[in-house]
């Protein structure tokens, strides 16, 4: 799984002419879930999204409070061309999770950002929909982080950050885990996920 | 070095009151330079960014035109948060390339992408200033690139992907290797470079 994080002062989504959502500042999240993603790396993402240290404090002190914190904003959207390979300059789309799957998936990890936060201020996107998504980078900042068992960037991954993942622990109030299980384990075990059979995870997908 | 490639609609800089830059469709390219890159890193990222197949061709048949095929412009910010270690949740900056050895590579991979393509359709931001950075993210549509000698992703650099790399070439038109390679050394040789003694790669380092 990986997210693109942008730190903002404003980010809102648009589909058609109508405008589905908005934030003020805080951080404007793009998602993109892999066939092989779990609950795992969704826990690993909600945590880190929420708890980084992206917004100065009260004394202007750069890199010290978090989003939640700051009590700011999350915008998240869905964005599966994250999951691309290129074939030459031709991105390639198969190693996303196919729709009907990352959906459920994506919507669990929503619901565990507001159940670790305030519901009210982490906002969405729509799913799978044709969005203008305009995001005021305030800095600019911007952090690509990868979930531990993605792609592996050994830099994000060193042995001090393997034992933080131990030690640490979101504010949790334990959402539901069966819906969000289910959709890792779909993934999983789904044999059609990574074939490429459908066509909206071929490169022909749609954004 | 890194590079998240965004679509956009529109794009534009905004430093204090002032707007420093601004495009219409096209893309944004956010770029973060480690202390590591050379000349070869930024070549790779400059040929991806200009051939990437991510629009749509004039039958509306998705991922067929690069930005150069449909004759867009390219807003390409600096951007060293993207060269994050966490610590924690704190974010470490000292694998950036500091200031003063990015700002004339970064220029060199500018001039670099100006002479591949039409000079007046590639904008930049302001180098280190404290920018609002609006990006109109189309679909959305984005995608992150490590360059080959960047942190690895095995996913991004297949073996294809490395034949390809022998293959192609961009349409450059031979710019200036002098000033590039320069940055590209200097940022090799220099001993300081990832110490971490000036303020500004540390994690107090401002956008």
């Amino acid at each position: 799984m990986k997210a693109i994080i942008q730190r903002v002062t404003k980010a809102t989504v648009t589909v058609g002419e109508e405008q589905v959502s908005s934030i003020g500042r805080g951080l404007c999240v793009l998602l993109g879930i892999s066939v092989e993603d779990t609950q795992k790396d969704a826990d690993y993402l909600v945590r880190k999204i929420l708890n980084l240290r992206l917004f100065e404090d009260e004394n202007g002190r750069a890199w010290s409070k978090s989003v939640m914190d700051r009590d700011f904003e999350v915008l998240c959207v869905s964005q599966f061309t994250l999951q691309c390979i290129l074939k030459g300059n031709k991105p390639d789309f198969h190693s996303a999770m196919p729709a009907e799957l990352a959906q459920p998936f994506y919507n669990s990890i929503l619901e565990s950002m507001r159940s670790s936060y305030k519901p009210e201020l982490i906002k969405d996107g729509e799913f799978g929909a044709y969005m203008q998504v305009t995001i005021q980078n305030d800095g600019p900042v911007t952090v690509e982080l990868s979930s531990p068992s993605g792609p592996t960037d050994p830099k994000q991954l060193s042995k001090q950050e393997k034992q933080q993942q131990r030690k640490e622990k979101t504010r949790s109030k334990g959402p539901s885990e069966s819906s969000r299980e289910k959709g890792a384990q779909r993934s999983r075990q789904d044999p059609n996920a990574s074939s490429g059979a459908e066509g909206d995870v071929s490169s022909e997908r749609e954004p």
